[in-house]
């Protein structure tokens, strides 16, 4: 699948001045401090994002087609380079944080002038190749502004003080009755899945094919931190039989017992820090901050539970009943945009949308919550095509050892998510925005 | 799928009779210190492959269903628990090196009254489900012969003198020409995969189930240690673009330049170490000792230079293949055994055989040379179930970050390997026989 | 020794407003990106330094002796307590770097907050312990003024820019030519060290005991940077007869093959980071950020050369050796203060300083260029008492796995050195700002 | 200091006899496998102390000195090297235990043909240099006996069996009442320290050279283990103040709680493991098993309940007081031998002894118990040289980050101690036969 163009110049000229906006947006709030520390390797400074977004349009776009080409800095072409082998070298990645000096007002000024740049060079009739990446661009800058939000959580959850990154809302409520589980199931067969058609999307999504389906059920909505919560009361972090052995492992290993940033209270029950700050827990909303092993060994101790073979669904299952549910329909009204900042946490938003069906119905929170933690691993689709040039390099080269989540969170920027979007992280990370939705076998 | 005995009492016997006695044969050159030693983690001692497949007979087995059962001594119960949380504590998987007592003789001893205890049991009408997990333990101690040799192998191979295990077999000839890669193609659609009907299988192999393949195409032999040598001259380890991003992190951390094993020779070429020592690298003889990083590299490389989209098959491609082309026939025949232990290397088999054919052809060297990685993670089928109780453990709790390897190396045993057999190991190991088998997408 | 008053309330008032204006004048010109990274562990960020000294005054001075005490925020009393186990519970060293909330100007504040109530409670006619105490604190201030600057250095030299803390001072010039070492020597017998009499000192330089010296010569000088170069040029760095085992298993680790931020140019000698930035080698300025097993190495090669049992020297040799030559008289007019910020790097000071001289001739360098290794590890001294409650954690704690370094170095500031400072760091440290004398044993 | 013979070649091959067949009984009761583990990088197997010190022979010795010199294998000289880098490539430490082949027997077969030609090379009127260089052979192997003592526990300690390497003897008897610590008290001046005069020593214990002593007083005898069960009963390792900070840090990570291979009993009370298997912990015997840490921080806390400043002796204290006392007298008749073999661990030798003494009195277990952790760090004596050649690297390379003791233990072969001896570990190694005796300051 080749790399298109999702629109015309002008169009584009209006959406990137729309991202680029968002992106400061979010760093708004944030001290020079707070936006230059990387709180671990897997995590990077908000600094770093704010000029590696910026490094992608100048050195993927305008270093190839604008006129008279000049680097705004010549050491950032590798200061900034995150891990494109094309490019040249690269700054190591856990010393990212260590780059105090451009400081914050250098990249802030850097991102005008670039930004000034790419609007000269789109009233100058762009050809479409130029255009196609822009429109990457811009979808790469979407993907960080929720690594802006998952990877701030992570630094300011370092701090004993717990401190908010931004206030909390004022309307805050009691937690509602969660709606029992239902089912939306599915009697097998072919199916396609895969990106295909009119729109962006990275190559990985294509191209679209066929898969044969097993019978099988989906959850309509997804587990909740209340249910979490009762696997925790039943001792599931201490029970081998809910967990792979490489789960066990890191249970042990890391003596873990929640879900990160969950904390017990003196006086029982839990709260959970969030960008609000440390919060009481809220046992309607989507359970968050899951890894693949906490996801799976939920599924297998709900199983037990219930005397059903749950299991984690496949990305093709869930693709495939999302699209069949028409859940995918509100998928571009949902998500992070300027009216949102002020609610950065999963919602339990339940309650409003009436009782969950059966059969062929409505598959509930399908994006804007949490991703969703697929059973399958990252691999390539039959006839997987990287990108031409150093844009091959998105993608393609990271699918090993990695997991694919589906849907999308609420810190997934507005117009970002999509049916076939893949995000995909390896099985030990908790610091995204995960989730999990189970599945039955039907047999 | 219910785990089922393979034969009556009296075939188990004689099957028991053989397993037991090809694994006393292969420690039977060893000292006692080369049997003790723990070469890293992920290898264990012969001494304890010896003594934990006969823990696998009396504590699953007899524990269970022999009259009068007692312990042969009290602490090997927990001794030589590999794994199976359901049988309670274990030892530290990276300390069974320590253990020197009980020594060689006493564990000799102890398989000796184990087999005593199984054969008088065996005469006292036992009921299928016991006969079902003598199975299942003949076919453990079949999956440990093969670890017994390889982890072997990593012992003797990180002695600087280059020990053989038995010496080299007289008959070592000039490497023949190997004949150009014949491609076996199919046009996609569904097929079933997975083991059904009769004969012993893992769990993991059911249920066969449908899948839909895209077209493609299945290269007729193995990649060869030529043809490896070639991807190393070409610079191969050194260039990031065949590699996977953690492909290439392993390259550097690591400093990998060739397969394992491999040496340069001062005046140029390679030799590698083999069971039979050092030898100079038979150049027709398919490469091994491969992990799924220098695969997929290879397949990648191997594609640039022929224009065509070269990668690993995935595991569905590999078994309908290999099925319709009836290569499984013989897998019978093949593999270690007590004839075959002067011969421990993969073997420049192709000669006999006569040239490669197109189309739907014969896919030579599917078993008994180098298990073949394939582009598929090693997950449940749809519809999986663990056997019940503490066999459940065996398979099912593995399945997260490995990949599945097809086919059989010349080190499985005779009568272990099947067209749905799924062996798993993670990206990075290559201490195993493990080569690759290309396959090329066709659209 | 008891903790002691350097003088009185209204003396030790001016004394406070310099130091803490010091500390302010050395953060000024920094960002807050600067201000709060930590380069590793064993570094700490500006704005730590400017907290911790602030919670001395704060947790040990006030808390104790101010009326009405409430503390200006209550968690900082963890936040920023080191390692005072007394106290209580302390915020995990690796992760100072981590708090960006209080941000740098909360702490300013802080500083000013806690400089206006002690001023305040100095004026309340104080008793002498709780001047002593504040004694210590300045005393302890003045520490971290030379730690804000390495650790500083440290994270700078991180930074592929090379960015400079202040610019360099327009004046430096060509490097002159070095006398040839002079060596003035002693015949051994007893002799008294540590500290006595009045003035402040820590407890580890007491009490004042009798020493049996060796016949032995010191070095009139340290050992330059362009020496230093001829032990690399040598091949110093790859021969491991010259180094102890431990240096040379770091050498091997590292991969060291100079002194810490020194850089090979293209186009032949050397660069080396400092904090004006990166400039060309000064080759008659001291060499610098060496680590004890380098300062060793280069004994034993310079003994080697020159045919001279050479080592270095003991802490007592050097004490004695600084006494007798009357170098110390002149330790109150050097080093860091308000005027020396413009000129940041050991200089060559030796030309002004005429000739070295033998037998009893005067030490040159012993304070204010670099620190100078001794082969005493630290220990306590016979008779060494803690001082009593919390600040006995200071420094005796701290003895053992670590080697005292004598004199001083241009960023220890102005009034702090004195002839009995014993300074201490592990052997393998090199980010502070040490280099070495020679000693020579004469029998 | 040069080194020296310490007799005739008639003499000196009654001593090689006798040296050589104590290791051979030492390894006698060994299977193979016990031979050849490594149990820890730090821990060397028996198998490879018995081809070490034979190589030390046939390679420091015979290579230089026979006529005719032939190497027994041309890879020992590599594969056995401990760390001699005048002697060339080294196999390295940690995979010492990875050498299976050569086996037992071959290195058995080695060490006799060793024997045969260092006997008849000593009926061929060597010269003294070589004689010296015997000697020190015999030194070296003695070492190593008491090594294989202590590598052979650590590894039979890590054995969830705990096997006897011997059995016990049939008379341990009831714990005695142990009498209270007496003190010997010295008034402080110069005393000379260090080997001087006739008889064999190590390079580091020369040259004989004046100290300054401090007042100060030492315990006349060692600290038992039901003295140091108090402390932990106190608490002590669960409290800050009485360890030095990476003492501390020592206790956490490793959650000690306890000396090594004490095992809390479920009654109550404390078993020990010993070469003679698990037994009940004998009150009246010295500690043992304490590392510099656990040593020191029993001074402090029983500082602490007597109101005495109680500290670890220094080195030239103990050697002082030792030779003042007189105890240094018996040690030739003190030690491993081969009619000790049968009690392998520190006794409760008191009771026979009388009552503790005040002033100069006697001090008790000077030799032949466990060895006493000294404050002092290991370091060059004044006007220290290393031996000429290769034996060079013996002893002066280590000087840096590790402690001295002095003594001897109940494994150190019998003739191999002496007052002047320095033994040296670092500060946190506990394998090793490592108890204390307290000091106090008088002032």
């Amino acid at each position: 699948m080749p790399l298109k163009a999702a629109g015309t110049a002008a169009h584009l000229a209006e959406q990137f001045t729309q991202v680029r906006a968002l992106t400061c947006a979010l760093a708004e709030p944030l001290s020079e401090a707070d936006a230059q520390v990387q709180s671990m390797p897997d995590a990077s400074p908000v600094k770093w994002h704010l000029a590696h977004t910026t490094w992608f349009f100048e050195t993927l776009l305008l270093e190839r087609f604008e006129a008279g080409f000049r680097a705004h800095h010549p050491a950032y072409r590798m200061l900034f380079n995150s891990y494109y082998n094309a490019v040249g070298a690269q700054h190591a990645r856990p010393q990212r944080g260590l780059i105090t000096r451009p400081g914050l007002a250098e990249i802030q000024a850097w991102r005008r002038a670039v930004d000034r740049r790419v609007h000269d060079w789109l009233s100058s009739h762009p050809p479409e190749p130029a255009l196609a990446l822009l429109t990457l661009g811009l979808n790469h800058e979407q993907q960080h502004q929720e690594l802006i939000l998952s990877d701030l959580k992570h630094l300011l959850g370092c701090n004993p003080l717990a401190p908010a990154y931004r206030a909390r809302p004022a309307h805050a409520g009691k937690a509602a009755d969660v709606p029992a589980l239902g089912w939306v199931s599915h009697d097998g067969g072919p199916v396609d899945i895969g990106h295909a058609g009119a729109g962006f999307a990275f190559d990985n999504e294509a191209p679209r094919h066929r898969h044969w389906l097993a019978p099988h059920a989906l959850a309509d909505r997804l587990v909740t931190q209340g249910e979490f919560a009762g696997f925790i009361a039943d001792g599931g972090y201490g029970d081998p039989r809910w967990w792979l052995s490489a789960g066990w492992d890191w249970v042990r290993t890391q003596q873990a017992s929640a879900p990160m940033y969950w904390q017990r209270e003196p006086q029982g029950g839990w709260s959970a820090f969030t960008l609000h700050g440390l919060q009481p827990l809220q046992a309607d909303a989507p359970a968050v901050h899951l890894n693949l092993y906490e996801a799976d060994a939920y599924a297998r101790w709900a199983g037990a539970q219930s005397g059903m073979p749950l299991r984690l669904p496949t990305e093709a299952e869930w693709e495939h009943g999302v699209e069949r549910s028409g859940a995918a329909a509100r998928v571009q009204t949902m998500g992070l945009c300027a009216d949102t900042l002020e609610s950065l946490h999963p919602q339990a938003d339940l309650a409003r949308r009436g009782s969950a069906g059966h059969g062929k119905g409505p598959l509930h929170q399908a994006f804007g919550q949490v991703w969703q933690w697929t059973a399958s691993a990252y691999a390539a689709y039959p006839g997987y095509r990287p990108w031409a040039g150093a844009v091959g390099e998105y993608n393609g080269k990271f699918m090993v050892n990695q997991y694919v989540l589906r849907g999308s969170s609420f810190a997934t920027p507005r117009g970002h998510a999509r049916l076939s979007y893949r995000n995909f992280f390896p099985a030990d990370a908790r610091w995204q925005f995960t989730g999990l939705r189970l599945a039955c076998d039907l047999r």
